[in-house]
């Protein structure tokens, strides 16, 4: 099925580099053992877990590079230190060129983007790339976009985000005709912000086939009402933070009531695989691997702070995004934007289309 | 201590309405023996229920109203059928009147707000009101504003909203110093929105005494880094409803998988008392009663679905900014930022303070 797909890896991105991503490597070879990797990173550190991980070894190319991306470099100085050297740079060249598939880093969110933007380059029509993130939910998995590439989006932007977040839908959840919603509040009786209720005029009305339900409030997210999420850049990132941050807090307030006496300490064990499938089903690992959308490439980025088992989910999503055809899907959708909202245009001269 | 001191109660307000305003009523009289009420709504509902809480009725007027405003009212359909005769409208004149200290109501939300914005007016200096709701953090509570009474603020209205939140916190949470952080993303170089950025440059320089202590991330809201994190109304909406959802979504988990076997049910059952601490300390209820701020008096909103103790807790809060001079801590503050702001704008007159 992935014969021959291969994926490039900055192995220098993340808290703990080579040692994360080489692992984490070996654990998706053991799953899909035709992949192939083109490993970026420095020979001192990546070279001994090449040898400890064989089979990682056999399926892989390896690129010595001296220069990486410090994970609390600001994009500009990492373009300035790192353009054309850099283990992340090589990484996302590969994609380019054509040598691999997707490239993947737990590197610095912003040089990722900033690198990709210049190597890659956005697709036709799309200004600017959005981060999608996997959301678990009540019924099981969402995706959420943008969540902090870009601060701000436009209408027909925010329409942008749609089309690209459902067509990774479709390629991650294996669903025909995933269902979108735009990110919105409830209160207020004129329902939000112009841009969004413009973004929703767009959904309805451009006669894309897409299962687009309407606006969806911040509870709508985990409850899994709709498969795909959009909202911009800033609004998202919150969101997310929020969620993760919350998420955290139960969990501390749940082990230390659990801790607080011999009976519940006693209920604990007893009831201990049940608080392991609710960790299992909180761990963000499980749902690792956020997408770079709108380049003429695919970029995974994976959390920083992962193991192993992380790097592996986020190298399952570049495979999935790979093998089932994502930029061609997009590419697909954007052209009938194109063509359906010349239509549009033309029929609702006044809808106030923004820029 | 809360001699005199008299609150107005819209009894008509939320899903239940008196049946659950008048006994909240009564659970704190229960507390705070002193207090007065004013009570607007239907006397065929409210009549039968000061009857049969005595306490209640022994300390509160009782105002016959024939009009109320529906839950899924639009604001415009209140302000329309409600004006000068709705309980909604009539609580939120009797302090416009002096009759109350603060008005409460577990109404439509929208509604509220406009009616308060009618009757009370803006604070000098204030264009437009926030409301700000109660967040349980892992240090203990903080608040957060805007949660949504309005869309989109600029750099001064952020400043403005830093303000009032602080004044609040001094109320609520006893502090003399409480702390203030403005919400934003940590993923680009140049870290969010123009108009944050512009909020944090007026707080760090205007030389009010605030303890602004800089950015925060949407996970720094349940950390507790802040006692007052400041937003605009859009994101602070999706924060909010974003982390009710998430709590939501674990309690789910959390009940299935101690439901899942035998030993897991056992497990629950000695550990019942830890659970119920756990839900205690999520308890929305204990955390009722989100404030109005920047008009001539204080509004209260309750939850529309919360039951007796979660309007005692909302009853609490009005009494708590009302005993401990709200308005007056934020007018003075409102009137420092003004002359400090004359000095500032004279010091710096390329700062770009927006609007």
């Amino acid at each position: 099925m992935s014969d021959d797909l291969t994926i490039a890896l900055d192995a220098m991105g993340g808290d703990l580099g080579p040692d994360v991503a080489i692992p984490g490597a070996d654990l998706i070879l053991q799953k899909n053992p035709d992949l192939r990797m083109l490993v970026f990173g420095d020979e001192a550190r990546v070279a001994p877990l090449l040898k400890a991980f064989p089979q990682v070894r056999a399926r892989s190319e390896f690129v010595a590079c001296s220069v990486w991306v410090a994970m609390d470099d600001k994009p500009s100085q990492a373009l300035r230190r790192g353009r054309r050297v850099s283990s992340m740079w090589r990484a996302i060249e590969a994609v380019k060129q054509g040598r691999a598939a997707a490239a993947i880093s737990a590197g610095n969110t912003g040089a990722l983007i900033a690198m990709a933007k210049i190597i890659l380059d956005t697709m036709a029509g799309i200004s600017r790339p959005a981060i999608a993130a996997r959301w678990p939910t009540l019924k099981g998995e969402s995706i959420v976009l943008d969540v902090g590439a870009t601060i701000g989006a436009d209408a027909e932007q925010l329409f942008d985000f749609a089309i690209m977040g459902e067509a990774m839908a479709r390629c991650l959840f294996n669903l025909e005709r995933p269902t979108v919603g735009l990110l919105n509040v409830g209160v207020e009786e004129i329902k939000g912000i112009e841009k969004v209720k413009e973004a929703g005029h767009l959904l309805r009305e451009s006669g894309l086939p897409m299962e687009y339900i309407g606006f969806v409030e911040g509870d709508d997210i985990s409850k899994g009402t709709a498969d795909v999420v959009v909202t911009e850049g800033f609004t998202g990132n919150i969101a997310l933070k929020t969620a993760e941050g919350t998420a955290k807090q139960i969990s501390v307030y749940l082990k230390a009531e659990m801790n607080r006496s011999v009976l519940s300490r006693l209920g604990y064990l007893l009831a201990r695989p049940a608080f392991q499938a609710l960790r299992d089903k909180l761990d963000p690992r499980t749902l690792n691997g956020g997408v770079l959308l709108g380049l003429n490439g695919i970029v995974v980025k994976s959390h920083g702070g992962t193991d192993a088992l992380g790097f592996a989910a986020a190298l399952k999503v570049a495979v999935d995004m790979a093998e089932n055809h994502l930029l061609e899907k997009i590419g697909a959708d954007l052209a009938a934007k194109q063509a359906l909202m010349g239509r549009f245009r033309d029929a609702e001269p006044e809808a106030g289309i923004a820029g």
